[in-house]
């Protein structure tokens, strides 16, 4: 048992990482290119930089979150937190892709790409209730004072993300622009307060 | 209600990767070009370098001198600073266009890059002002000890930022080298004393 | 004799920056491809992306631990900690390399790469037992309140990586597909509990 | 006057993450290449690595030294930090283009090539000593219990940085190989006790 320092500084450079990587998928126009056209005909690009760096930023604001709760690590702990940067470090590349078909891309293409997309939030819906659970699984690693009772509510709301994010994937089959635009809808929605069980006092 | 260390430590993290990442927009000439004349060719680009990384370097500093003055955070506060991250991650994009359109691009990709690239700075400016204001209004996450007729005579010449900016990337339509040139005189101004507001105790 | 604080900041930072640009070796297919086929063709791929990451994310964990261990630091210890930085940081070029291989290559050029992927592993094994020697020998920069006995029985499972990745290597001239599977399967039997010297409190 | 926390915590960012990218600049061979020949063929690149980031390694346990010493930071002492890592963060640039040179280039580009990758490294030495300078004119910044006289005898030591690499800068113009293996030399001088004031308690 030690103390989820390291972890979180661990986690935190990924995040910020994967996060700062999104724009090396901003193509450059070429210095022969007509820049404005390039860079209208990119919206793509600039939508899935804005959508992916928020919904990351978010996941980042809700780890955080979450490991408020906590006050102890474990090896076992540490892996599922391997787990989940595994997905959140994977981001970059669906997020390019995406980019690319939407722009140019035939429908067929557009679907796989959008499919991928979702999935890797959904993969990181799932790892993150792993975290959540193997945390409070019998309060293991959790803060010794917190109110479990109120914890359980933000934590109900905060277990929507898995079938959530499983919809928007089999959705992206149908229409892969419906899909885009429920990830950022489902982005907003995580920002709203007791999307996640928080430190509030209980009453 | 929670302290600020780890939102500091993502900040330090997309600030560090951001301005590491501006070394990239440099390309390596090949090994038979005339090596010399393609590094005096490239002189946009080391320029382009220089300039967003000190801005980059100064904003750092100053978010520094911000987070000083401010101990603790809440979910709110934390988007706040992922919309401010949104626009630094972002800067190594219009830097590497604007290097590429100065070097050999039309007068009109010039402009085009040009008004993104202080666009983006402005964008910050912005954002950077939300930050303090969203902290300070009624003394919400600042430090009980601070002397709040003090903070205001600073945050007073830190409120420059969005509307300099602005004049700067409306010149960047009629003359992009001016406003490059405007872009680094800021910068040294951000770096004299007083241009933040600073936790010098109260006389 | 300074604490390991910053040493763990830099060892920390360089994981997570490695074990991040990891997904920049993933190819966007081009717009024009057939997506689904691109990224089926792609396998090796995706494949050497969970292989690293995980090994590289549990190398992360047992350093972790490790560093749970030890309570101060000096230069020597830090130069051997960037002599052990330099393999992890080399990671990705090897994943990079092998992937390609295993996709298109001839099988010398597999084997080749294969036996550079397993070396990168045999010599961040050899660093990994190298700063563990150099902080237990003399018990130099261990917390006093540790039971050296009961690290040694640790620390002879720990000491298995050398010889076992020294065969991986070898192995690969003969066949780098058992190679590739037993570097995965390593990377399991390093989750065990035992597998490191652990804090785990003397019977 | 703050601590220093926050901007060690920044100058390990960049550190890490442009001692990680050097990685981007070796190439990985194309499938249908012949792999050994390739690898065999880049070896300027692997030794490029190798010196790059075992120099900035070293210049990174130098500055935590130096940081051991040091109890608080101002907004100047972070600009002049800044300044240091501007060429910290370049140092990738010039190891690029120096191993790409060394592999295929003229006698010409070779020179050009590593006068800019020692001139880097003369820059990073004087900036160095700009830190130390101005955090310990007067003791400005110095933790107050620290034997002034002892640390002089280390800094003259440390001073030595800037003429030396000024050398190496000017011998690249003669032969760029001997400069390589100055830097490679000075890299393992660095390394010796002594070479930089510490915090080793007076007699």
């Amino acid at each position: 048992m030690t103390n989820t320092g390291r972890l979180e500084t661990f986690c935190d450079g990924v995040f910020a990482i994967a996060i700062t990587l999104l724009v090396l998928g901003i193509r450059v126009p070429a210095a022969n290119e007509d820049v404005g056209a390039s860079l209208i005909a990119q919206w793509p690009t600039f939508l899935a930089y804005l959508i992916s760096f928020v919904t990351i930023g978010i996941m980042w604001v809700n780890h955080h979150r979450l490991f408020a709760l906590i006050d102890k690590s474990n090896p076992t702990f540490a892996y599922i937190n391997v787990g989940f940067l595994l997905f959140v470090a994977f981001v970059p590349f669906p997020t390019e892709l995406m980019a690319a078909q939407l722009g140019a891309g035939s429908l067929a293409g557009q679907r796989v790409a959008m499919v991928l997309y979702c999935g890797t939030f959904f993969a990181i819906a799932i790892m993150f209730n792993a975290i959540w659970l193997y945390a409070a699984s019998g309060a293991r690693l959790l803060r010794p004072e917190l109110d479990l009772e109120a914890l359980r509510v933000g934590a109900r709301r905060f277990a929507i993300g898995p079938p959530a994010y499983l919809i928007v994937t089999l959705l992206a089959v149908v229409n892969p622009y419906v899909s885009l635009a429920l990830v950022g809808l489902l982005a907003i929605y995580w920002m709203l307060p007791g999307s996640a069980p928080d430190t509030a006092p209980a009453p």
